[in-house]
């Protein structure tokens, strides 16, 4: 059996958000599985001297617009959130918690965790914010708390980080497929073709 | 009638070099017709603090793949030239002088000098290089060795770099129809759309 897609996102990339709609249809209709792997956008950043998108001369103001007008032609809800951008290592602890357990659980929670930030507007920096995103979910919320909290959660979120990187994750959302890597919610359609061999 | 889509680029913007291939297919199949607007994108560059995009740690072993798995994707003719990137002065200001007579001869010539440099990855910087692409379209060689040294052509480029920038261009290609701004040869699927009416 083939290695799962890996998906590489942050929860606080609004790029990220719209691919997180669609990326698992996407890859199932071509008979792969896909893998979420949340990382630190900021750590990268250090890595690469960059900074956040909206920080951006000219570029800023253009993907503030671009991520309405996205959102309108996805049909996906759409609310810039302040602040923005945020720390996501509540999110992404949480994720690696759940997921190891259960994907498919984990998966739920992000998707629950990006409509909260990016569809209603409302902060998830705080454990207290994801304790309640995961509510709903089933998930203990003392658990939960503990597990954001952790040495070992922490610091297994910093190796999901380094190996990104590692593996040649420049910005997010990112995808890996056997080894070939796509930046972009720009490229499910390249993503796509891959998959199916019809690349060259 | 409605006003051109405007296509800004580059001669030595990779990306540019693939929009080229499909944006006057792309706009005149939705009823519009397209200006091709040249720029010198290390003005840009100086503006917004950038830098080539081969020079960026990461990105730019991405991209240098990316350029060649998109023209096998698009089969497109691709040699990575050397050197990369180039001054585009003598190109840009060859296409405004064929422009001002005949647009339709000046996309020609732009097509060639593309082909030349990406497709053959022959350098197109001298003054020269550009009268040899120009001379199998029946252009005058004096006449634009000439122009192309002309003061007023060389602020005519200037000018139409400074008002790219005006316009809110960030980087190449950038498309701008009816005022609402594009950025990169992925967003010709949202070009269409929204000259469509279907973007809300």
């Amino acid at each position: 059996m083939s290695d799962p897609v890996k998906f590489y996102f942050d929860f606080s990339s609004p790029y990220s958000y719209f691919a997180a709609q669609k990326i698992d249809f996407t890859v199932e209709a071509c008979g792969r599985t896909c893998e979420w792997k949340p990382f630190l956008l900021g750590a990268l950043f250090k890595v690469t001297n960059s900074q956040p998108l909206t920080t951006i001369p000219m570029k800023g103001d253009y993907c503030r617009h671009d991520w309405e007008r996205m959102s309108k032609m996805m049909d996906i809800a759409w609310t810039m959130p302040d602040p923005f951008p945020i720390p996501t290592q509540a999110a992404a602890r949480a994720f690696y918690w759940l997921n190891d357990d259960n994907p498919d659980l984990a998966k739920s929670f992000a998707k629950a965790a990006f409509a909260r930030y990016f569809g209603e507007g409302r902060d998830i920096t705080s454990a207290d914010a994801i304790a309640e995103v995961a509510a709903p979910l089933g998930v203990d919320q003392d658990a939960l708390l503990a597990a954001v909290n952790d040495d070992a959660v922490k610091q297994r979120l910093k190796d999901e980080t380094a190996a990104a990187i590692d593996a040649g994750v420049f910005g997010a959302p990112f995808f890996i497929v056997d080894g070939e890597g796509f930046w972009g919610n720009d490229r499910l359609w390249m993503i796509k073709r891959w998959i199916k061999g019809e690349a060259a």
